[in-house]
């Protein structure tokens, strides 16, 4: 094991023995404070980030695009860590208590993790937003960005330490691997001892990767291959203004649908209208052999297609004979992420909520709204699209975990 | 992939999609059936067993007690059936619900985890305990007992199918793995297409290969190496009646103290009688220097004593010169299980239990309380040291996730 990452590793256990007893009025003003440092030296940022970005001239400009770093975007970072200063500490919430058959008090407390390993790719903001999210609720965080931003985020993190260490705060609330290498990045995965829980913030690939490589507990976030289901008892208009939502609105996000099915009742009503309506926004359509008869622009779709998370203006159509096709086919293609049903019947938007295996599971509504901002959560880390802790937009309250606190007055066990 | 385990995934994927939509009443009476069909099957029960102990001549006592099944253990499982039976469901729960900014009612509901994978050793009560506690959280389990036990668990397994299908109920609800290879278990825990969640039960080894080895999410269950610490502010007549307790009133298990620790302040009163009272019961003592010195019988601890769980009337004693010593000590060498303090402080008591990062954090009481029935729980598949999802005991909640339902007319994101 690399001697350096124990090192790390070492450091952020004692940052966090030392956040987890830290109260939330120190860590608000601590988060004002991160803000004002970071506004107060954007020069910093962006000469950094300029760096990154020269050596990034070979790159497509959807990539350069996410990069980038100007003023306006490390004003949003700032104001990022205000919104979560406002938001309320989870670690200072008792869930419940109760007295036992004995007379022991027992309180389950809400406590932090403890470290937080976060492994993501090419957008510095995650370096600041994940740093408020684990510092408010309480945890150390070990960043470990891509390459492409390694000046940005070693320059971030650099300020975001002085910033701490100025307040007399552990620095080691927030550590950065600046080794970029793979090998580094397979060791932190398996730092048993030292990382509770490694949260992957980025593409299909790397999230593959990291499941397939850690020891370290996962938590899998933002694969998103959405469906829309058009009852035979859906409003009709409702059901096109959602889909040009779900799929035009910002189709590179993981809530954005990329498949669409229709009950094959209304399939010679819907799909026309919908497919000029989605193709006048530029969407590119394939659909299976129903879908093509009916709408000749619709090219054919494969088998390959029912499982692409796109993000991007294609969508594959399926016309479906019954609710349970439209189900089955969900829970055997989808990511779990989110998925709507359109329809007017009571009876079958709650048969669909319950059979479908997502995260979100909507009636009438567009699956653009899986989002921690839109749930009310303030703000998130990611989306969990796997079962265990935490599913779904994952706020400050996915980022810690219990304890119960037993209290006596000599009890033993009989 | 073995295509057999595979099948046996798939069969339990579709039975778990069919008892998520079974209500509480049919899961409850059908809990009731199998309770009476293992009463009714008795015979057959303990002859299939005593084939396993007729296999098992060479193995100690000890083990050979964990394997043996009479009439009164049968009846012991079945009564445990009907306890569970009694138990609120915890997927009939809405957690919590709100109307968001845009109008979209949400749902919080807990749902089933889907499909729970259980390997564990000897103990064939276990089949029908994870099966009873799968079963009413609207579960299927895969379950993979230890060789010893096959023909017993195979008994049981084949009475808990029929007594399904009888019902016409999903068999598949409970499947077990016949090939007790361990290229098989290596197999069965890298089926992350159909198990959602690993629960490994038994010792540390096969904990430890299962975490290793798996890419199936693992809840790490049963690993206790517990602490009582003396403070120097205690009741010294509860401390030794706490420590005697936690100590010996059941060593085989996983919530029994392992290690004492004594602030130097009371030492010199407090060692001399608590060794001569754990010591009347059989109880070997093992030191640091200055305890070694206090009382000469006893022996002197090595570094590797501080990390086991010896399940055994064998304990450690560290003397610490304060507080924070003591929490040290703990938070470095424990399993995160269960720890004591025991003091009449209250200052001092509610540091140690902010400062421990174990899952139950006693004052003035006996680790032994680390139980599900103990809790309220009702009953338990087992006690987690891990953070991520479940802490503590695992009662029928843990083994469920949640499911976001969101309903709305027609809202889309502007």
């Amino acid at each position: 094991m690399n001697q350096d990452l124990i090192a790390i590793g070492k450091r952020a256990q004692i940052a966090a023995n030392k956040l987890a007893l830290m109260n939330t009025a120190t860590k608000n003003k601590a988060l004002l404070q991160l803000a004002n440092d970071l506004i107060k030296n954007k020069k910093q940022i962006i000469t950094a980030n300029q760096q990154d970005l020269a050596a990034a001239t070979q790159m497509p400009t959807k990539f350069t695009d996410r990069l980038m770093v100007n003023s306006q975007r490390i004003e949003d970072m700032a104001n990022g860590l205000r919104i979560i200063a406002d938001l309320a500490d989870p670690t200072s919430q008792i869930d419940k208590g109760w007295i036992t058959k004995d007379g022991l008090q027992i309180l389950q407390r809400r406590v932090p993790l403890g470290v937080i390993g976060i492994i993501f790719e090419a957008r510095p903001n995650v370096t600041v937003d994940a740093t408020g999210l684990t510092f408010k609720s309480g945890n150390a965080v070990i960043l470990r960005g891509g390459k492409e931003a390694i000046q940005t985020n070693t320059a971030l993190v650099k300020i975001l330490r002085e910033s701490l260490q100025k307040q007399h705060l552990p620095i080691d609330a927030v550590q950065l691997i600046t080794d970029t290498s793979h090998a580094i990045a397979d060791e932190m995965m398996n730092l048993t001892d030292y990382i509770d829980v490694l949260i992957p913030r980025g593409g299909r690939a790397l999230i593959q990767r990291v499941i397939t490589t850690a020891t370290v507990p996962v938590i899998e976030t933002g694969a998103g291959n959405c469906h829309i289901y058009i009852d035979k008892d859906a409003d009709l208009t409702m059901a096109t203004n959602i889909t040009v939502n779900a799929k035009v609105q910002r189709p590179s996000v993981c809530n954005a649908a990329e498949k669409l099915l229709i009950h094959r009742d209304v399939a010679a009503e819907f799909l026309p209208v919908i497919a000029k309506a989605l193709m006048a926004h530029g969407v590119q359509l394939r659909g299976d052999e129903m879908a093509c008869q009916l709408v000749s622009t619709i090219r054919p779709v494969t088998d390959e297609d029912w499982k692409t998370e796109y993000n991007d203006l294609i969508m594959a159509v399926k016309i479906v004979d019954s609710l349970d096709d439209a189900i089955n086919h969900i829970n055997h293609y989808s990511t779990h992420h989110s998925e709507s049903i359109i329809t007017n019947n009571i009876t079958r938007g709650r048969y669909f909520q319950q059979a479908i295996n997502s995260a979100c599971v909507y009636v009438n509504a567009s699956t653009r709204f899986t989002d921690g901002g839109e749930f009310g959560f303030g703000a998130e880390i990611g989306i969990s699209t796997q079962k265990l802790h935490a599913r779904g937009p994952m706020g400050l309250q996915q980022l810690t975990t219990i304890k119960y606190e037993i209290t006596g007055n000599g009890q033993i066990r009989k």
